[in-house]
């Protein structure tokens, strides 16, 4: 069992299994150049620096990110943060049994759970077009949901980050529909569920990490792709195009980022528009702040600043 | 029993008991000009203007803002609205066996069902020193939050407004503690019931109507009232000024509108305070939403625009 | 043949036909209120006020906006400005021989002369799948684009004002891609024919005036409306939806506002959506201008304040 | 004939004429460090990074910024861009013929043919005190025109850029009066000459380049600096400073970025100051995406953000 | 001698002088209207509402704003305000040996008094073309400074405000040149007297009432047209329009209200100019505050909001 | 007597005592990696970059920052910027007799003469409560603010620094106070004084430097934390907390940065509050002004961009 990189000490000499996340071949600044990797090793616990001062030729083209090494090394404290010193390097084999998945920041549940919860959601829908809707949106990306995140790197930016997202903001819906009957928990559901639907396809990721948005996430962006999902749905499954039921999902999609400088077209202007963007702002605010107090160390009483809550920090008070 | 005005129709005749809101002595622009009353009468179901042609000078110096009267009067439409034309009005006495609670707007729930479940809440604190600061400042006003609203007119502005608005919260609260374990309860139950705890102080109010802000209110602010009342509450109470929980608690008060233009001179940096403030805009938000459909005919199907979100009215939309 | 009312002067008496752009019965202020009409009276040239004192409860019924009428007047100066008092009044009847189409402000080319200039336009694109796509767009509009204003009160606010605003920016575009030969021209003509196609659905007019938004245009808006149209066009037509003509327009459209809080979800970011920006921004703000000069009389120097220009007036200079 | 840079392929090794861009002495960061020359190599085609690892103490003082080289070099690839390693470098004399203007970024079209269409439209202008005052502040700084740029980075920042908008912005004036007549030809043509036209005086710049801002283009600015031309031009040409033609010329000067955080202390309110910022903003916005376009290599689908269009990158689209 | 308005009380019959501010023939809403005039009174003490209902045709044709009157009238309330009911009226003549400018708002000091400590500031100038450009432009408006006011309504609008707004701001300069050395004296003197010297031909005003913005004012507006003066200054006076002493008195008047969104097209880069701004901005809002709290009633604990001071009211605090 | 540092010259060598402000132990980029120490050596004139590459083990472990050392070094050029290299080292001893007061940058004025100055102002205050809440606050921070510098960076950010800036704003609420006797000078007095009492709390400084903010600074803010000090001082004085002079006191403190983005709660709405918000601006404006003129070279015409003026520059301008 490899030791966890969040648990590296310095002065710890360690062998076992971890991912490079990013790699870079370097050039010493000497008069004569020399080459070496400078890499960053990761596992689920988090995230090192590590130099390889010995890198031959072949290494410089056998290594890339995203693949699985076995790695001796040292570790050392350099300008006063700790970094590995790799002594010898291989990538993995079969028989090294070692999967990609255990190496990754994944969300809390795991994505096999989330996406029947979901699906129990869609099922639970008592509007029988709302359901076909949102059921033919969902089947449109369902695959990939499975690893999706809900964002690059503002909130929920991890494997099944946005399908974690969606089962989160389900409970939310199910208690706000409880305590104010008023609001039509058709609605509700089917807006939580759609609101980010497109971003699987807006953001092109592997393994939970955005690597880029696609040039239809570029041009046309998420929100209006979901809406345009909508129309094709309706026209697919013979709905009516002006229809109330068509106009509703829509405009919970588009106003769901309540403002035009954040995104929105149109501002909320239904009982359950006005709830989707709440319940969206809470699950991902908080998020944020639980997300980055579990990735910062025990022994910080501050975490970095998060720029989705006003750039400030959070505090770690003890009571 | 009086005949509710929101069910006045064109050419009624009636008799019955009203709340006088407003009353102005004008005169008709003739040149003789003659006085008259223009009048808003008022019950728990909305509101008429109303015109006495036939005031005479006693009659002027009789009535006054917030009297309850017996009227019988005509329903008219005037410029597309329904008006009263008064026949005979005059001041109810005791004998009319009639009381102003029964005339005024108030939260859907009893006040005096609400202020023992803000007590419970404060029974249920866990840390005692948070729980002897809790109810300092809660029995400082906890007279006036029999009626206090918790705004002029954005949002649960009416008889017990504030005290539907800290249970409701507390609900959401609750909620989020159970979804999110990180989350100290205590921090939040604490935050919900001093967030605006001042503003009983900050508005003068009669009925859950507010008739203005207090200097205090102006110069120094509900919230900075909040966390001076916390100083003072350790003071007294003997908690050392220079602890977290005195720390955390004026933080939670002071952040809780989020950002320096709505009012709060720092931000939100406890995992507790960014909770709060979405709790606060979730409920706030929400409520104006279902108060505005209320209080809106029927027959319509656009609310007028609510300031609070973002000048947008809210659509009836029928599935 | 009538007066036209820019044409009135004060103590001119008159008979001539008008259209009532606005009527509402009211009251006098008198102890006996008595009934009067107030009247707004318009033709080609203008508006104006006018009094009918002498109006019984029969005319209260037979008179009402967008009627035609014949009157009898006097033209008076009441504070300042010029008013009509009413002698005369009946509605028109076939006899009179005159059309609702001779009394609104219109766009200074026929409509029917602007309809085919945009299909011809349509016709010229080259490109096979645009041309299909814009014709479907059309199609869906082309009845109402005889008469849709191009706005509320912002800017071509008058009968065909939207086809006389595609029709002109489709000069400048013409021009623009002559000038500028990157440019691809068929994105430049379909981005604008296509731009505020959905907008005649998007408000709901008569006669080039704008009685209000649709329940559609409010909660979806036009710029989606339209994305929506190219997602229905392309499905009928068997056009591939994640084809690069799709994404094209599609931005064109949903960018052409330019920014997040002018109503864009997304910013231009193909050459031909940041010089439709423009070329829709040129043409409306110089048509403000124009129209403001036309509709202020000639003996004032300064315009009133126009909306869309910073609020500031403009000033007939002569040099 | 030298080898362009935008056409150097990894491994290439040649001997060609350059430009020194820029240039620096740095020394290796080795225990004894060494020093090596740091360099932007530059010709009308694009820059490249060079290191000159053998040179000596002369040649750290014999080479500096726009210089004309002769080098023989190395074509690398260093962390994934290419990079010249230079092997000989000699400064060019009389007898290499080469000059320093084809080794930088121009203006599309000579500016030898700049200039004489700008005469043509001073030429042209109709109204004598317009002509005067035109062709006064033209001769200002009709030397510097023949190279100057529009601005540092933002747009036209090139050998003769600022010459080849005014061009370009005339070609468009002179459309958009025949469009609208009711614009004055001379206040368009005058506006566009001298909305910029202290630019010359406000930044100091070297063969297209802008190497600072002068002090009084940093305390004054070029379009107060514009509107004091007008003001100079009008007394020294025995024109009245009250006169109707100084005060639209100092208008159309000072308005023409349209808003006061833009820098216009005064906003549009003459027809042609509302045009001339028009013609302005889609001139400069198109020449952006343009010049962004043609300086990216074709291989690339985006071209890097561009500062002036809200920071947003262009997109290569193929139909 | 005239009772003041200010000390006017309920009930009150009085004979005295007053300026007629404002005043508009109007008609009663009768059937049969008739006419009466709507006066707005003035004095030294404030403003009352008054009604003649007793107007006859020549009545109407005699009397127009900034006339004084001789007044017989009757003090009431309507709607709860004080308002004059005129019984007899007639204009003065020669024998009635009342001046119009006992009747207005002035500032506290004498305008005669005034002048010359400006005078005497620019005598004390040492820079001599600093004192010659200063002279030049304060020359130009030295009649209209004994009168006019420094803004429309919006601090110092009143009869030579703007001399009292220069002088006071004198006397900050001078205190805050001995605090602090660094500072040119002379730059901050020239800069007081130089920043709003063209407001007198930005607006057009009698009496200190300003009536309008000329046409200059609202094309140019006085910070160009000021710095425009100083150019004419130089040509005139000889001096080099290159020159630091033109470029340092420019900035000051260009950057004097610091912002591109408050008017400034630079913003402040000499320490004078910081200096100047804050001089300006003191001097404005704390007359602002001392105007309103002078024209509040002292039964007032409150003023009304102003503008100027984020709209805030001033408080009346007892200690 | 060492020579200072902004005296240094190129090829200088110098032995000399300096102070210590940053030290990293960082390593040369060589294959076999070699450890030096990276510096910044200050004195009272300012820092300058020293680098020493023949540091030890035991170098490395006994230098850190605020440590006195005595220096024997040699003054290079190394891009562009003077650098010292440093020959010889050593902490310094009693023997050598200095101390760290020598090499820290200060107020103009010795802390030893500050603050006798506020305590005399305490001392004039008239109103017992004042004076008794005034001094109660000053004595929390009186021995902290011998060296408290006002800001981090922005402003008087030197030792004793803030009771610099409050010793200057006291001039000038003398002179205002004097220039407006309406303005009460005992709530300008004691405003000033407390405005930014609590900021020796809010931030952890030493020998005038800001090291960082502490928690309850971070939390609560210097505003509100001085607000419950008047608090916590009425309660053990015996004063009202419900008085006016408290409620003036709070205000004044919570309402000085003017706007909500600011960092104030409430906006001014005393005549003193408004006061005191422009003493405060003025003199942080000019002493960030002089001090960066200060900390430029006499050589450079124009200092660096200063965050607090709009990052703008400040000219050096010769008259």
């Amino acid at each position: 069992m490899s030791v966890l990189i969040k648990d590296f000490k310095d002065g710890d000499e360690f062998v076992g299994y971890y991912l490079i996340k990013e790699i870079e071949a370097k050039q010493t600044n000497n008069s004569i150049p020399k080459d070496f990797l400078d890499i960053v090793l990761a596992d689920s616990s988090g995230n090192i620096s590590a130099k390889y001062w010995e890198a031959s030729k072949t290494d410089i083209e056998t290594f890339f990110p995203m693949c699985l090494v076995k790695v001796q090394g040292l570790v050392q404290v350099y300008r006063e943060k700790l970094q590995v010193k790799v002594i010898r390097i291989r990538k993995t084999t079969e028989q090294d049994a070692v999967s990609i998945t255990d190496f990754i920041r994944s969300a809390p549940v795991d994505a096999n759970e989330l996406i029947p919860i979901i699906e129990q959601a869609i099922d639970s829908l008592s509007h029988n077009d709302i359901k076909s809707l949102v059921t033919f949106c969902f089947e449109k990306v369902k695959d990939k949901m499975q690893s999706a995140p809900a964002a690059k790197s503002h909130h929920h930016a991890y494997f099944a980050g946005l399908a974690y997202h969606i089962v989160r903001m389900l409970e939310i819906g199910e208690f706000i529909c409880r305590q104010r009957p008023f609001l039509n928990s058709d609605l509700i559901k089917a807006g939580i569920i759609l609101h980010d639907i497109a971003k699987p396809v807006e953001m092109i990721s592997e393994y939970g990490m955005v690597l880029d948005y696609s040039n239809q996430g570029k041009l046309v962006g998420h929100i209006s792709m979901a809406a345009n999902w909508i129309t094709e749905a309706a026209i697919i499954l013979g709905i009516d195009l002006e229809s109330n039921v068509i106009m509703a999902l829509q405009h919970l999609i588009l106003s769901h980022h309540n403002l035009g400088e954040w995104g929105s077209p149109v501002q909320p202007q239904l009982p359950e528009a006005v709830a989707l963007h709440y319940i969206d702002a809470m699950d991902a605010k908080l998020q944020m702040v639980e997300d980055m107090l579990q990735t910062t160390a025990e022994s910080e009483e501050w975490t970095p600043v998060i720029r989705g809550l006003e750039n400030k920090a959070i505090y770690r008070l003890k009571l």
